[in-house]
């Protein structure tokens, strides 16, 4: 038979490597979530016992019913949906609220999901700028929604926010912007993509009406994975049910949501969830550990000359941006491996997940590694420090 | 630790039964599959190698890019995208395409998925009646859409029609609804869940602009996964790439695509379609066997007096929708377990996937049995009717 696809790499770095990938630390599986996956492979395993009223996330056996009542109360909110990852998330609130013409803030960090998801229903993203450390501020949304307000001469309908950014995994006043979405009565979104399932997060104490959260970043899940949750008062609108009727044949399908497209996550991606939600449950008790971890290493890694961070500081959360252009930068000028010399150093040392040849600005995530582990990665960033000749403090 | 959810069992009904349920025969996975799974399971598992120009289905290793290249030609399109199931790939033409107020013409067969992308942009539905033998014919659609002109003075914007459907597994006249669509310059999206991935399907040859596939349907990979393919001329409108532009920021997203909400169906979903695509590509080429198989069960299920089939004869599909009214369902009528005495009686004999206690109208699926397996099922029927008293020709 003819090839069909090329050769289809087996996939180890996570098991030979110390992976520091921003996006990848908090969605490797769990063990649980590893053998779920296994035994629910197959394409409709979960649609097993599928009985009136015929939607998944009502199924009993196995619990997929008890499953999002208790993710809601993890999240601090009424009710939760799973969906195929948080951009499906934002995508089901937006098509649900904004109109052709209709303005959304977000943040000048805002994630390109949150703006595809406007532009999908032919809505206009307004940014809020950020403050003189990268953080945005519950005044400048403020003064954000004011401007639209003036220029368009309509509130926003929906303020789209994330709890910590992708750039920077800085956090931002999500309480203070959840206070002026009040105060000017828009809902308010709270993209927790970076925080929900790593570490504490309540919906209802954040003040959001929605809260999306990703599986595959940052809950121990497959992709794609992702979570919707919200209030009574909301779920009413965004996971309304539907309503159409075949004008033939008078057909009407019960309480299939709109916005779920029926039914929500399916197999062994949902399954996978379920089975680490018990060990995501207990890991987020110990964010502060991670904090730890994470600023040990940065202290580490800025003894090395020349080394900066654009992230806030200290650091409070796992993903940092990191500037090299005054160290490894400088070697890799005159290196004929260019930056990969660098990649080359790590990988030798069985480090992986920087973008491969940057040396300039880039980003590393130490979510999940041990003690051990974050201590060796420290020595072997200030090892290759000196061993291009750079001093070490 | 308090029980954080009940107890998952783990699913052994493909190892330990022959399952005859209506519509997991097909999203069986492969053994490549399966493998696969194992590999790619972690999070974003696909991201590794993302380079420029940062779109999923662009990265070459693993090599998606080439997968996707040889999908669209598999199906006889010009350009094939996955999506997180076939539902998903509905929304995005509906979205692409209908507005509020415009009609879709759909079959009275027609799936519920198809239902909620048209009432998701608030448009509405017009089926398209079954002729006496529950077919969809080019004549009655090519009514209906005059039926449409007349009501409501506009032409539909969009026909969504199955190419088998979802209640009998009939086979629709989708070359002469392709040769309406044409005809009234109207765009035609061939739903093909039941279709692609088990059977030859070339999109361009059945005359369609849009072909959607189910990956846990029909194309041995787990859920949630599908596929979306169109021709160049299309492509344009439901792949076209993101405008928007931060107001404050400036910020643009390169050519991550609106509809597909930037990047396409990721991790090990993703992976094992590319896993089971050799071995999906060689099956259809059996589709003629399988038929056989189906044709030879169905012959000896009417055998049993009281049986009927409702779908049409002889098969065309492995997926049959029969009525027992006349056989077993007389035994539940007075037997203690009700009709669950036909699940207990099909469960001893290693048989499962049935709706249990359901003695009607129900649903049964023979696809990827091998031979014995057929003969065996076969039997085990004709056995539980001789037990009651049938008589079996």
């Amino acid at each position: 038979m003819k090839q069909m696809i090329e050769e289809i790499e087996v996939r180890a770095r996570e098991e030979l490597f110390i992976n520091i990938q921003p996006i990848q630390a908090a969605g490797r599986l769990t063990p649980e979530a590893m053998k779920a996956i296994i035994a629910y492979g197959d394409g409709y395993s979960t649609c097993d016992w599928c009985m009136a009223p015929f939607r998944l996330d009502k199924i009993r056996m196995p619990p997929i019913n008890e499953f999002h009542v208790k993710l809601a109360k993890f999240v601090g909110m009424d009710q939760a949906r799973v969906v195929p990852g948080a951009r499906r998330g934002f995508q089901a609130v937006v098509s649900s609220l904004v109109e052709k013409g209709d303005s959304v803030i977000v943040s000048a960090l805002a994630h390109y999901t949150e703006f595809l998801a406007v532009e999908n229903v032919g809505g206009i993203v307004k940014e809020v700028p950020l403050n003189e450390e990268n953080i945005v501020t519950g005044e400048n949304t403020a003064q954000k929604i004011e401007k639209v307000k003036k220029e368009t001469g309509k509130l926003p309908k929906l303020i789209m926010m994330d709890h910590f950014d992708y750039m920077f995994g800085n956090e931002h006043d999500i309480h203070g912007i959840a206070k002026v979405a009040k105060e000017y009565d828009v809902p308010f979104l709270a993209n927790c993509a970076y925080s929900l399932g790593v570490m504490p997060v309540n919906g209802k104490e954040m003040g959001a009406d929605f809260l999306v959260g990703s599986g595959h970043k940052s809950f121990a899940s497959p992709a794609p994975s992702g979570i919707l949750a919200t209030t009574n008062e909301w779920a009413e609108k965004v996971f309304r049910t539907t309503q159409m009727v075949g004008d033939l044949t008078g057909r009407k399908f019960g309480i299939k949501e709109v916005e779920m497209m029926g039914c929500t996550l399916m197999g062994a991606n949902l399954i996978a969830m379920m089975a680490s939600f018990p060990a995501v449950h207990e890991r987020v008790k110990h964010w502060d550990d991670e904090i730890k971890k994470a600023n040990y290493f940065i202290d580490e890694f800025l003894k090395i000359e020349g080394n900066k961070v654009l992230s806030e500081m200290p650091r409070k959360h796992t993903l940092t941006k990191v500037d090299t252009t005054g160290s490894f930068d400088k070697i890799a000028r005159t290196h004929k491996r260019r930056g990969f010399f660098f990649s080359d150093e790590l990988k030798k040392r069985r480090i992986i997940g920087e973008f491969a040849g940057a040396t300039r600005q880039w980003k590393l995530n130490t979510y999940g590694l041990t003690w051990d582990q974050i201590k060796y990665l420290a020595e072997a960033f200030q090892d290759i420090a000196k061993k291009y000749g750079m001093n070490v403090a």
